[in-house]
């Protein structure tokens, strides 16, 4: 037993209640991100569908269970799509969460993240250069990867749950997750994750899931980031390399079961 | 020899057949598809090419030798090409296979597939919720996932096939092919098929390439389900779970050879 | 010592550099290609992003250290994005990488390729079939794959290459690249290559970072050819078919060090 925040249900219990609803997830996400966030989403036991067209995401945003957005490869049709969803999402008061990826890299991505905003994301996951900048501080993204650490962004994640009540996770070496109240940080993982694209994309994707099956989102995100940092954790003691870092992780996410997420979940109170 | 369907070219024949035309297929597919579909194509023997705008979509379709179309990310720039293209391939008498991915699910999916139908596809395939809706029953599809049994849908499958002059496929736990006159069940496959993402999507295009390489659109709709179910009751034998099934099947397809497709294809009549 | 060309820097010691500069490279990719390119530049060590729309795609060509492009999936949508980022590209000194994917294939795609060559890439690589077709010649391109041997297309190279002021790459079964000045063939790789969707498109985005960390872009693309080459050599070694080709590769192009690369290149003069 390494968790020691109090939760009021364990990452485990929330596995196996996800598993238990099957939640059907809309995933408004990039295109390098498509395929792989689908095959996490299997994996761990949720339903993915991607629909982004603004002529239906709205219509199927009632459907779904929850509704995930990453602006990774923006344009103005999908960015239709994805204030249709999130407004209809909210309207039915189902949980949203938005990937800001590289949101600060240019006026166009800057301006259509405002608008994401407004629209009051249920969670935010970011890498740590991403909530730097999101919190109006000065980040050291380059790209689409981060240039600052987890540690440094932790006060930009408190500020920006406070002020838009709602959680915020920041993922790196060290995850951390807020909702202003309560903060913890996740351990796990491997380094050869950000040398897989689209990890951390298809982790939003999972916090969507965890998020459709509770009404605790701040649970739901660290439940979902202590599975990718356990099964992340197993997979690197075989993988080779990040060429197979791949099958091995959706495998390790496919058998992780509920007892075994709660033996090997480092989750601490911060 | 398990099969007992009387067919006046076997499987294994077939995929020779198709090998040695190397036939190229335009895929019109999602985005979670193409790339693993453009694998599975040149794993087992076809050209895949995803061309799909408007602009090009139906001159495209003149020099290839069959067509596909798959609704799955659905929006009016693609359903536009789908519409081009599909024209341009009735009209130069060149097969096209329709995938109605939960074209149930909204409005504007419903009216796509309603224009896409009158544009006469040779094959349709889908699972049962989506066959079953399209026959106008009520079915129980969850999302992008079917919650029909194939049995299920056998009714509806005839019923299509006998109305739209087409063959139409349902593919689960058996598939089910028929062409109103004719109906087989397939055997084989592994339950962890439905836990990769887009298996189903690369199975319509892999579908295109059989149809564009006979003229009997029921045994070339069999033949490709045939080493589907062969390819992948063979990969579950050493596949630790979805993450290391898509390498094993794709290398499977890869080396099978139409003398094992024949002794190890089940098919038998409906 | 495999090397026979004369180089001011070789493949290991550019590789080398790259890695220390871990340079940010845009990619206008296709949608076959997003996600294996990302992983193939990660894995090599360079860091990619896939930015595409008009809105953005030429402030952020500013900011990234080279920009690639491939007409693979083409539409009227990416094409302004390609424009305007090779235009910038261009305009700011940084070099930009040109893959034009069955260019010969329909009138769109010809017209959309004449105005990317006005728009005067550093470095174009394609196969033998859409080289000798962008020299004015008949080629035997059969959809997206190559009719013709690399041999028969080295003169069109070598024209284009003079004509445009640019180096030119044609790439199977022994690769050839020029400057028109200067000429080389690469050795290596393997038959399972293009039985990979989409490593082609993925060397050209390393052709990218490789340009983007030298100011050399004929030694540029002749490394990173090799590098794939090299890399492509071992991962065929153990790959089972082309199922494992991608897993094995990956992990190939991750540990390979430069000084492996410079024991194992074979780059000659031609």
């Amino acid at each position: 037993m390494h968790t020691t925040m109090p939760l009021s249900e364990t990452p485990g219990q929330l596995l196996t209640a996800m598993r238990a609803k099957n939640p059907l997830v809309q995933n408004i996400t990039n295109f390098v991100a498509m395929n792989i966030a689908a095959n996490v989403m299997l994996a761990a036991g949720a339903s993915p569908a991607m629909v982004h067209t603004k002529e239906e995401a709205g219509e199927f945003a009632r459907i779904a269970s929850a509704l995930t957005i990453n602006i990774g490869t923006l344009s103005p049709d999908f960015l239709a799509g994805m204030k249709a969803a999130a407004e209809a999402a909210t309207e039915a008061g189902k949980p949203w969460v938005l990937d800001p990826v590289a949101h600060y890299a240019t006026a166009y991505r800057r301006a259509a993240l405002a608008e994401l905003m407004e629209l009051r994301p249920t969670v935010i996951r970011g890498n740590a250069s991403e909530i730097i900048a999101l919190a109006g501080s000065q980040s050291s993204g380059h790209g689409v990867d981060s240039g600052d650490s987890v540690a440094a962004a932790e006060g930009s994640a408190i500020a920006i749950a406070r002020r838009q009540g709602c959680v915020v996770a920041v993922t790196g070496e060290v995850d951390f997750v807020t909702d202003s109240r309560r903060s913890a940080r996740i351990l796990g993982g491997s380094a050869l994750m950000p040398r897989v694209t689209a990890l951390g994309c298809s982790l939003t994707c999972l916090v969507g899931a965890f998020a459709a099956s509770t009404d605790n989102p701040f649970e739901a995100t660290a439940a979902a980031l202590a599975m990718f940092a356990v099964a992340g954790e197993e997979a690197a003691f075989t993988a080779s390399g990040p060429g197979f870092f791949s099958p091995i992780f959706l495998d390790r996410l496919a058998v992780l079961t509920g007892e075994t997420l709660d033996a090997k979940a480092r989750i601490v109170s911060a």
